[in-house]
């Protein structure tokens, strides 16, 4: 991967390269946005999606839109997977309704798994980018990576440049997608759109050199950058094949607004998701397709069917035998593609902590558990940020370690969900039960909310290292709250001024971790009342260097109380949880109370916590949501977690 | 009034022109938009507001954002008041918190009253104008109205172009606010705007005419079109002097986020707003002011304080004497300005119903109750669809009556409120007790949420004459849902997806009437099974012209069923609540059910309504949410509506 010499060209220096702009990178550049990180962000295509592809939302991804601001454009527009219906044939081959579920899981998050096609998804995170980065990060299109090399012999230092890429400029009309003689927008040349081939940069095309101190690959499964580290995609690609379908159908089906999976008797099955304006996506088994134009996979040596000759005409046919006796025609047609069922996993997701790969680079599965673009998203959400700590020197370059930690495990469990889920819907009829079929769905339901993402431990979650990520950990202070898994919601009200919230709202991604101090009845428990004014010293002293992190944006203190309104008065607090700015100005929401309002029921989140009002607990939350340690709301609490916070954080480090 | 004759001009024609491109114009701007109603939109001022001025939102006034789609911005943005403060002087003159309560009526909406500077609120309001209008409806400024004549031989045509006005644009430089002298950003001009002198258009001027349909007089308190219909604008200034400051406070008072009352000893009163942005509001009684500049007033023949002399700095002095002995410095102000209280109220709100005149060019009071931006916007949410109605021949020009009538009496409750309201902050010390200035603020706490107009009965409202405005009416079928009152929140189920949802968020401002068919539980009661069938074969008949209601977005029957979920199916609806269009795509969005979903809890919206499961109800909704009549929900039922409807519909006039 060495980059010859070539005529000077066009040279630039930036913190981060993001190669691909699809929902990995673009969580990436929504972080460095926020963060205020330089960052170069580049596709080879030359538009953004406009519709199809990805439609489903994760309840955990809705959460992390809400702390970046833009849920509310979501909400409105996506739509709600409520109920799950199951159909399986009679004996005279009519599908008839033989179950109704909930669909996902109830009171897990305020969210439920929504849909939406990925081009409007990937519109609200380029909005928010413009706004956060006003104007300065946009994507660069069509920008290929020519050549990669890293110079390791930096080591892992934070200053350098070490990595230089060479990029071209490609032609616009080079750089749009192929629908492969079809009218209507479709997939398939994304199924297609196969390995770059690597061409040595050559004088006279439109070359630009970057040199950067970390590169992001999320450029999707055929990953450019994956091959240039020359990292392994390992897994299978099976022999079925099945089709998509993005249309406004006419119909006689009643629940046809509701997630539906089909059994049929002889025809395969489907799956139905109701989505945005009246569309719906139906996922159809194709059983028969046109093996004329068969080629030899280069994986399996095995023949593969040309799906570039699937027309959208062919799939509806088989979706309208499966519907039998109900009927299915279309008066619109969106989008449609057809894929093959395939599992994969790259070996490692980085190389020498300083090129990364995220997303789709890293994990290919099927689509229909709808997790790969939440779990792409999700990849950089946790990535981002860490490299934005590094690269501003805030934190050591070791917490990027726990990036393959942490996605490695999700990308496995994922695929596993995966394997067993492909393998329900391609059975054929009675080889699997409906009995297992529903319960393969309900208990894989909480994994694809996402809300059960457990990080192992590590520099950057305080736990036991022998806890399975199957075993939720909790301290006895907070018994409810897992450590190394995402901080649920709860009703809480700002001190300051009695409005309640949900506590996701008041915990915006800024980059901050947050430590939380649950400092229970003060009032009514003089030795509380003596803690928070010890944490409050603490905190105070120049030593604990609170003011900077501040600055920084590395930590906000919080504290949540749990006395009776009637009785706190606002200068109870410790300064450092009000703190003024330098003119003065008082910062009047960091301090929460779980208290009833004279508006609504609020005043259970340290039951829902399972925190006790007596004892209480200080709770270390990452940037991106994660609780990263539980300790007693003492002193040696805080302490230790100002031990905890030196394993990583610079400006605790140089003081402790 | 006469328009001289002048050499050829540019000439167009509108369906309606609005003069005055504040709260009151912009609501009705954004109707027409959503309705498609060619409008013409002038202000004279060259740029809009960008702080400052108004800022309480009332809970309704969300409400009405919710249905044109941007209340989610509003909620982002806004402080919410949740928590009052009572503050009074001890021995010492000192002031101390004697009292709190909550802020607005807890449970009368799901929003409470808001608080955001007035630019801000009218960037929404404009920004969905030129969304709903492709750009099309945009306020043309400067354009001062020079001439305005009406042909008042056409009666009320609703096809003739009667209204002709001539317009004169400004330079840009003329129509800036001028900030007398200030740096600081003030509403000093606002006060001072002064009677636009009667121009005769001459030749040479920039001019242009106009004719139209409508005329909408929105122009504010020294409204140009009130003036030129000859209408009175009755009532009295008084001596009392406010200012208003928005800074952010450098301050030791502990409840600085909360609103507050606070009466000093000698130095009168407070009214603490907190804002958005860290942002508060003061309103300070002045008693010592800068009287060397008297002038005259033109009404009361009495001295006037010149305000244009007054400075943020005095303002603040007399409001640090009030704090006492609470610091109170500021970091920043963003805008202030000074008020003398008086309460007016046009004798007329139309010539003819033909030129119309709406918000501050009706009513002006004192800011202290919030209002005038929020009463403002409500005339013409109430006046402009009405119009609509008219100009595109779907309904009797006899609906403009109801403007007036609805509208006349709100005004006349607000400047009786905001008389006792005024006359207690004025008050000395001792002249009135605590308890009396609490009793009133509650007692008008609920007038404040907008939450409880009631109209008369009219041709639009059926319900018995005689009934006073102060006592809601209701049926015995909806035992708590007043006829003339909006239609109160709650929770309720999409039946196709099983999506809850606030109803209020499924009754859009789209301009529809809408038929709600509460049919009770008709699994378990047979009759009502019958009933519905034979509602939905009434609304079939060609001769209901439903299809062409439809059509023209005059009506969208609805149905909510109570029945249990297990047993109902989508097809026992009758197909007038779930049709087809042309292409045969299924409308899956009217028939809700008031029922528990498998996620959350739903299912007492026909308790919360006073609506029998086991009789139902048949209600008319306007489009601007008031309940307009309710009616059993039988065939008879159904036909007393069609003759309701009748009485001012064109297309169920035609058939009945
Ligand atoms: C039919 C279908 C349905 C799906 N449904 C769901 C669903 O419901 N829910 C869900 O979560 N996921 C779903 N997925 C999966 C989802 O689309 C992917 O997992 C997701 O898009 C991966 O995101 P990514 O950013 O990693 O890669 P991609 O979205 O593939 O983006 C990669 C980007 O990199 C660019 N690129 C590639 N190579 C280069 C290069 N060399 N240089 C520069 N740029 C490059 C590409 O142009 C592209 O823009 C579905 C996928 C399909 C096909
Ligand atoms: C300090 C202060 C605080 C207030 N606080 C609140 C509050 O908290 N809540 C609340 O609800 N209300 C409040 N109000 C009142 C509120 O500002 C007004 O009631 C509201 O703005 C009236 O709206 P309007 O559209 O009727 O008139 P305006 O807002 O006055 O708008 C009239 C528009 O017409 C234009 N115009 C005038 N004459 C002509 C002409 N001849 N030709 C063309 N254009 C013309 C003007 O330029 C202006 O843009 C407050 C007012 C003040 C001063």
């Amino acid at each position: 991967m060495a980059v010859p010499e070539l005529a000077p060209l066009k040279e630039s220096k930036v913190d981060v390269v993001i190669v691909g702009a699809g929902p990995a990178g673009y969580m990436a550049a929504l972080w460095f946005a926020r963060m205020g990180i330089k960052a170069k962000f580049i596709d080879k295509r030359s538009t953004k999606i406009f519709t199809g592809q990805a439609d489903g939302l994760q309840p955990r991804v809705l959460e992390v839109f809400e702390t970046f601001g833009f849920v509310d454009r979501a909400i409105k527009e996506v739509a709600v997977g409520y109920e799950a219906c199951f159909y399986e044939p009679d004996d005279e081959g009519k599908i008839r309704l033989v179950d109704k579920q909930p669909e996902g899981v109830p009171g897990i998050s305020r969210f439920n798994g929504s849909v939406i096609h990925q081009g409007r998804i990937e519109t609200w995170i380029s909005d928010a980018i413009e706004e956060f980065s006003k104007g300065e990060l946009q994507v660069e299109r069509p920008l290929l990576p020519e050549a990669m090399e890293v110079d390791t012999s930096v080591g892992d230092s934070t200053t350098e440049y070490p990595v230089k890429m060479v990029l071209k400029k490609l032609p616009d009309n080079d750089a749009g997608p192929d629908q492969f003689g079809h009218k209507v927008e479709n997939g398939l040349y994304r199924q297609f759109d196969g390995d770059q081939k690597y061409e040595v940069p050559k004088e006279g095309e439109d070359l630009e050199v970057v040199h950067a101190k970390y590169v992001l690959g999320c450029d999707g499964a055929h990953s450019w950058v994956r091959k240039q580290l020359g990292i392994e995609h390992k897994g299978e690609t099976t022999d079925f094949v099945w089709g998509v379908l993005d249309i406004v159908p006419i119909t006689d089906f009643p629940n046809i607004r509701k997630r539906c999976s089909i059994h049929s008797k002889n025809d395969g099955s489907i799956m139905v998701i109701p989505r945005e304006n009246g569309l719906v996506r139906l996922y159809i088994q194709l059983r028969e397709v046109d093996h004329e134009g068969d080629k030899l996979s280069e994986v399996t040596g095995k023949k593969r069917v040309d799906r570039s000759k699937l027309t959208a005409e062919q799939i509806l046919a088989t979706a309208q035998k499966i519907f039998y006796p109900f009927s299915l025609e279309v008066a619109e047609t969106h989008w449609f593609t057809a894929y093959q069922i395939g599992q994969r996993v790259a070996t490692d997701f980085q190389k020498d902590n300083r090129v990364f790969i995220a997303g789709d680079a890293c994990h290919t599965h099927s689509p229909k558990a709808g997790q790969g673009m939440n779990v792409s998203m999700m990849d950089t959400f946790n990535l981002a940020w860490k490299i934005g700590y590094v690269v501003k020197g805030l934190a050591d370059p070791s917490i990027l370690h726990t990036y393959e930690l942490e996605r490695h495990a999700v990308a496995d469990d994922l695929i596993a969900y995966d394997l067993q889920l492909s393998r329900l819907f391609s059975s054929k009829p009675g080889e699997i039960s409906t009995e297992e079929f529903r319960s393969v769905i309900e208990k894989g339901g909480a994994f694809t909310t996402g809300c059960t993402v457990n990080y192992d431990a590590s520099v950057l979650i305080d736990k036991p290292a022998d806890r399975p990520r199957t075993e939720p950990y909790y301290s006895a202070l907070a018994s409810n709250l897992a450590i190394g898994m995402r901080l649920p919601d709860t009703r809480i009200v700002m001190q300051s001024d009695g409005r309640p919230w949900w506590f996701n709202q008041r915990l915006p991604s800024t980059g901050e971790f947050r430590l939380l101090v649950f400092i229970g009845d003060y009032i009514n428990n003089p030795s509380l009342k003596k803690q928070m004014a010890d944490i409050g010293e603490f905190l105070a002293r120049p030593e604990s260097n609170v003011a900077q992190l501040r600055r920084d944006a590395v930590l906000q203190p919080m504290l949540v109380h749990a006395s009776p309104q009637a009785e706190v008065t606002w200068d109870d607090f410790p300064a450092v949880f009000r703190p003024r700015d330098e003119r003065g100005v008082m910062d009047y929401w960091s301090v929460l109370a779980d208290t009833p309002t004279l508006h609504e029921k609020t005043g259970d989140a340290y039951e829902k916590y399972g925190i006790s009002r007596e004892v209480g607990a200080a709770i270390v939350l990452r940037p991106d949501g994660y609780v990263a340690k539980v300790a007693e709301p003492t002193l040696e609490g805080i302490e230790d977690i100002w031990r905890f916070l030196g394993g990583f954080l610079t400006a605790v480090k140089a003081t402790t």
